[in-house]
């Protein structure tokens, strides 16, 4: 019996967009379900009774959630070809820290960003700047956080470069005059067909931020 | 030449705690070195620059940081005994997730058992019971966690175990009439010495509690 493989999703989340580019790497056919986050369907509160959020990937009607639990949940599954985490574990572990030093920084310091005005905007810029400077630190020359090969750290932090026009157009600033590599990183990894075809349009997701700040009353 | 391992750490971190038992299930011989968190040592500025906290697990000379991170990376390095993930991937997957619940919910939620007073006390003690109960249901009528054995998700919590005593005296309840099973947990966690062996003495932690909301001026 083929594998049964569902992802429930919501387009601009750089969490879903883990999975969707993890699945796309391993050659994997799913179902994509585009989620109501404003009127959560039951098969999500079935599904994610705990935090009730996307993404939740239900592989032959067993839900695995959380985004990059998701993400080795895949890289182990369908081990056959582009793995993912590096097997060795002192860089296995250097992949997790940096990806959880994502989780921990980069959301809640770029919603800041995107929210704040003046001083309180200023101060979050340079604290968001900051993390990335430290990130782009972990990636050094190589073209991917996984050296030469596109992995799981990199998996980690590309729903993130799809909100950096947004990031730019509310704080008013460069990412590229901070953090050079960084961009550079970021387009090459959109030359991957499962990175291209996995990310929305920068401009898309920006007109998602605004609308997202005002239905939140935020000028 | 034989390994070098160092532990730095501070005796009633519940995060530290989960490196000190992994360590101990794996029979890893190891220098533990205690911090002054309010005056941190070179050693630890160096070895974990990003967040300057403990635990940090040095390793012939190399740093690995974040407790869920050591813990896996004990896991993988000393493979030869006791292994803590799930090998399964749905298991592993499932164990994951409930760690990152336990990040997520207990250190904040228990924070403010701790330090709060009246209506805001009652809502965080019914918080942190909504999050407990969580946890015990995943625990079902096994004995751990991980099942038959003590492993990964059993490590993850058993810090929070010592600080029981705490959370009851500060928020004046019992966590066993909630929780049974969950109490029941904890004391067979302590009949393994790899357990009983790293965890402070709940009232000595509660000590420290008490010093602790003096010096941040909480009543």
């Amino acid at each position: 019996m083929a594998d049964e493989v569902i992802l429930l999703d919501f387009w601009p989340s750089m969490f879903g967009i883990r999975c969707r580019v993890a699945l796309a790497e391993k050659g994997v056919v799913y179902e994509y379900k585009e989620e109501d986050l404003w009127n959560k369907g039951e098969l999500l509160l079935q599904m994610n009774p705990v935090h009730k959020k996307i993404p939740v990937l239900i592989h032959n009607g067993k839900p695995v959630c959380e985004s990059l639990v998701i993400v080795e949940y895949v890289d182990q599954t369908w081990s056959h070809k582009a793995p993912l985490l590096p097997s060795d574990p002192y860089e296995r572990a250097r992949a997790r820290f940096w990806a959880d030093f994502i989780d921990k920084k980069f959301y809640g310091q770029g919603w800041k960003v995107l929210t704040t005005k003046g001083e309180e905007q200023e101060a979050a810029k340079k604290e968001f700047i900051h993390s990335l400077k430290l990130l782009e630190s972990e990636l050094g020359n190589e073209p991917f956080f996984g050296g030469k090969k596109f992995g799981f750290l990199d998996i980690s932090f590309i729903g993130f470069y799809c909100r950096f026009y947004s990031y730019e157009m509310c704080g008013n600033f460069s990412i590229e005059a901070e953090c050079p590599k960084l961009i550079a990183w970021g387009k090459r990894c959109m030359e991957k067909e499962s990175v291209s075809k996995s990310l929305p349009d920068p401009q898309k997701v920006h007109g998602y931020v605004l609308e997202l700040k005002k239905a939140k009353g935020i000028e």
